[in-house]
């Protein structure tokens, strides 16, 4: 594929927009802009026009994979003896933009954003003021929704670099596919399932290419998994023969992101939950082989609804086909949904995730792959053969 | 103690600030007023004075442990069909002002916030709209920073009913201390004995009063221990008799948090090292001390750091001693900082954690605890006593 590099994105986008540069501090804006994961959430971008990014990084970030193509600028958060590390950030900002000869005023930011990734330590969110947005706000030009508009578009294109990633997140989500195979029996607990996933996909840390790798795995077994829609938590429950267990799968690896979803039969499985769960796999295959450049994403969506239509079970899938994947768990961009006009095109990232949650029954089912659009079709980047 | 009920003092705080009710939607704030943790993270409270709260919950929500002291009122999030389901929600809350006859101008909310904590998905944050703060903010009276900043101070008190769960968090928390304790030999990885210590956690989910437990458990050994101060992520490190090993550990159990920190000696440590575990705990035990009500926060610090001073390892020392806990990971409020003049008072309860990390020894050690000031003293929750 010939894909743009994202510096080339970035710098047409900064062209089509008349803009001198673009400010950036959620980790999810970084990722994308520079391919590097914060540590402290703390971190500040500046992207300038034809000129090398600078990275505003807190005096106890972490040396270790700092993005190799930005300059670095240290500010003194985490320094105890500073009472406030954000005055001198906004200088040394401020400072850069006249370094590259950058007007304040001809440079945007993401103004108002829901949903962005977290730290590494995703206990918490950003220490950042709460008001942050507001303060580069008043150094900046005015409010541009067109650009932000525009800048959140950039998500759904994927680089080969990005995809390279990505196809990695999905190789180490697929060690925690196996681990839920092996540790789904009937007596083990979801809870039991689900940290034995995690712990899976954690021990990749450090080993090959990886550095960062961490999984959330939600485990829903017998009549939990025919709640799958409201992605509930892994709960005590005691898993059982005879039962459907879905795992839906969130994994991060150096900050990028795979999304899977997995539905095991525990034992042998009653007619009416076999046909739940065939007709699940067959809806996702289905809505796969739709996926190509210059589809439809409505059409997509069809194909997986239709498949669930024609087994009378259209009622109990009650959620979109898929999303865009890759910087985020769930991307910006728009949604695989009935009646999407949105077009597929390549380097685009999507996971496909028709489910069926039928109480009656006490089950339910979801088959999730992530694929990406090529030029001449697909690559499901999330089946054991990639 | 006689500490007075949540209820009485939002009661008390929507009459001093002359207000008919109160928005919230992060999730750290409905905690805070209701007890209640929300699942999807989209979920906002209405708190109205001298009338039932209203908690407007989406569709896809689970109904186990919904608050039993809220009106619920559903919203059509996550609804296939629903184009925009933030419309019908901000109808349903002027709806519900003005059937409990509140004034939309005297209704006040936390405009901006930082940091809070995050949804049970913890892999993402919540996928409210962007601007919803401005939404919220177009529905009710002026902001009065005044009225947010005695908002956010409210969170350092805690009731009997708060400190009964954080207590809880605490005790399933020492449940991840002994995994540590077992999983500190010589030839385990750090990302190894992090996961047995998060496993161990997961594990307590649906036992007893236990409905959600997870920890995120960040373990540095050897020199990554002496890095201690920039809380680092677990690496695929191999331990080695003689190092010390810090675990720092976050730990949410129904909603509510512990910090706790611990360092292992693995092997016999050299002396140099040994002094630095020692003094670290001496300093740990020199803080606690001085916790009680009407004691200073600057004086609480200086304790810790005096014996660490008289080792001659003041500038190894490098962060605060200590922070509010338990509605977060790090509640809002005073930090226990060098000069601080902030008090002490019965119902707080805080974080005492000084460290000493030494690059040129290729160690670092810390000791963590959460207590509580009592009417008398203190109560250690992480203590195995309690």
């Amino acid at each position: 594929m010939s894909l743009p590099r994202r510096s080339e994105i970035l710098q047409n986008f900064l062209a089509e927009q008349n803009l001198d540069g673009w400010i950036a501090w959620r980790p999810d804006e970084i990722l994308m802009m520079t391919g590097h994961l914060t540590r402290w959430n703390v971190s500040v971008l500046l992207y300038p026009k034809d000129a090398q990014p600078v990275l505003f990084i807190p005096a106890l970030e972490p040396r270790d994979h700092l993005p190799a193509n930005a300059k670095i600028v240290e500010y003194p958060w985490g320094v105890l003896d500073c009472a406030d590390p954000f005055s001198p950030l906004k200088e040394q900002v401020a400072a850069e933009m006249r370094a590259a000869q950058i007007s304040p005023e001809r440079v945007g930011m993401l103004h108002r954003s829901s949903r962005g990734t977290l730290s590494v330590l995703s206990a918490e969110n950003s220490s950042l003021p709460a008001d942050i947005g507001d303060q580069f706000a008043a150094m900046i030009g005015p409010r541009s929704p067109h650009a932000e508009t525009a800048f959140l578009g950039l998500f759904i294109y994927k680089t080969p670099e990005e995809i390279a990633t990505i196809r990695l997140a999905n190789r180490v989500a697929l060690i925690g596919i196996s681990a839920f195979e092996k540790a789904s029996v009937p007596g083990a607990r979801e809870i039991e399932i689900a940290s034995a996933i995690e712990t899976a996909i954690a021990l990749q840390t450090d080993i090959g290419e990886v550095f960062y790798a961490k999984g959330w795995a939600m485990v829903q077994s017998g009549p939990n998994s025919a709640e799958g829609g409201m992605f509930n938590r892994s709960t005590g429950r005691v898993v059982e023969s005879g039962d459907l267990v879905v795992l839906e799968l969130a994994t991060c690896v150096n900050g990028y992101w795979s999304d899977l979803t997995r539905t095991l039969a525990v034992g042998p499985l009653r007619p009416e939950l076999q046909r739940v769960y065939d007709t699940a796999l067959r809806a996702n295959q289905a809505a796969l082989q739709m996926v190509a450049p210059g589809a439809i994403a409505g059409a997509v969506d069809a194909a997986a609804r239709e498949v669930i239509r024609r087994e009378g079970l259209a009622s109990f899938f009650t959620h979109h086909t898929g999303h865009h994947v890759g910087f985020r768990y769930h991307d910006p961009g728009f949604s695989i949904v009935p009646g999407s006009t949105a077009v597929l095109a390549p380097g685009m990232i999507v996971a496909i995730e028709p489910g069926i949650y039928v109480p009656e029954l006490g089950g339910g089912a979801r088959q999730e792959e992530n694929v990406l659009v090529t030029e001449s079709g697909r690559d499901v980047l999330s089946q054991p053969a990639n």
